[in-house]
């Protein structure tokens, strides 16, 4: 297995200065480990997140996996933000707890054009997941 | 093709009660049309949904698309805030303008125990969608 | 609109020529109608494609629908036979008559570098849909 | 891990019994593990299956992932032959080989009404997936 790309500091640098709307201190988001193309990022519990039923909102999880892979394709392609999530599909499998959602992200394939992975979101301390996503990047030509 | 079986007014209502933390007055949420089964939302532009190249992060259509069929099961099936998204596929096809976006929603099957729709994402203005979801929504089988 | 890059006839030749194994006289598949990015193809029915409880198969109705995208590409892009599906999501709505299978695929996006489509799979004879798939094929760069 | 509902013989029993067009002597599908909600099956190669590039066809692959999911749902719930497939999505990843296929797939959920899995599909000798899919299935409820 190749080292990362990048580390988690270095991602957490680039993210807090081209994404500083999603990425700050105070945002929630801790990444927790970054190796090549496998990742994991933490979204800390906060109420805004809920929605009837007193479970987490789809959105909440759909935002986690997308920087989730993020993430992961920083890990394997080194800086390149202006890569863009061309397709995302969730399935949502359980109701997640009032707690916070560790979302633990692998690349599949990582290609000149394309990387492909998948996401399994748990509710923290849980390890059946709440939800799966795959989701495909388009990287940037000009790398 | 069938009366909706709520009105706009009666959908923002519901909304304002159920889920008061994404659904407010100055949300930035409309509803502009509620046919049966064939609704149109529109998400007020704010500088918060950007993100590296200057355009609307992914999780912000996401979020919007789930609304919409949200939206979109109301007005088939009457209030059922307890309907929960199963799986969604989104496909991110044009890059958005700073500008309001507006969600069509229809749905293509109402079951008794699924309801599956899509839903056209524009940037108000344009005709060329920046974005198309699929959805599954689950209905409660307390109906 | 601009004209289609190739005509119903030209799409055929080329797929008997490429596609043998898939496409030759008496497999089944039918090219109705071509236009730009906007196509209906027929596939006939054959017991053969029933499954248990007397439905056609989901593969039969993918297959059908992976194929109706290849036919789209070809109306918009001209003949570039090693474009390839890199992903496809289907919704199965409702269970098919035995009955002829009618897919009408539209493009969302013709890029450079992929194409986006939907495709609405119907029984013949009626109007609502048995299934809806969307597709992004990749377009190879020596265009 | 609870043991699995029903054996990979059973399995192949029912699976002649009720699908008798796509499951026979010589079909080219060998279950070859079955646990609780973790099965392997295998797709022996055939040049019928060859597209355009020498790659395999991807509704062979789909048919392929659509079949092991069938088979992960008995392992799971027992005798469900009228179980049906809701939604499919399918990415690939990389060309297979001119090789038997291998689908590794497990379920992520076993509810009550709805079933989700994921299936990798690999091009035997390989480790690396061709394709990743995700599919739903629905159980009937006179389960």
């Amino acid at each position: 297995m190749p080292a990362p790309a990048m580390s988690a500091d270095e991602i957490a640098k680039l993210l807090h200065e081209v994404f500083p709307q999603a990425f700050y201190p105070g945002c929630g988001l801790t990444l927790e480990r970054v190796e090549y193309a496998d990742i994991r990022v933490r979204r800390h519990f906060h109420e805004d997140y809920l929605r009837p039923g007193g479970t987490i909102s789809g959105p909440t999880m759909m935002e986690l996996a997308d920087f989730a892979m993020y993430v992961a394709v920083f890990s394997a392609i080194g800086p390149q933000p202006l890569a863009v999530t061309t397709n995302l599909t969730i399935n949502f499998l359980r109701k997640p707890a009032q707690a916070d959602l560790i979302a633990d992200a692998k690349l599949l394939k990582v290609g000149k054009r394309l990387a492909v992975g998948e996401v399994a979101i748990y509710s923290a301390g849980s390890d059946e997941p709440v939800a799966h996503v795959t989701a495909t990047y388009s990287i940037p030509a000009q790398r």
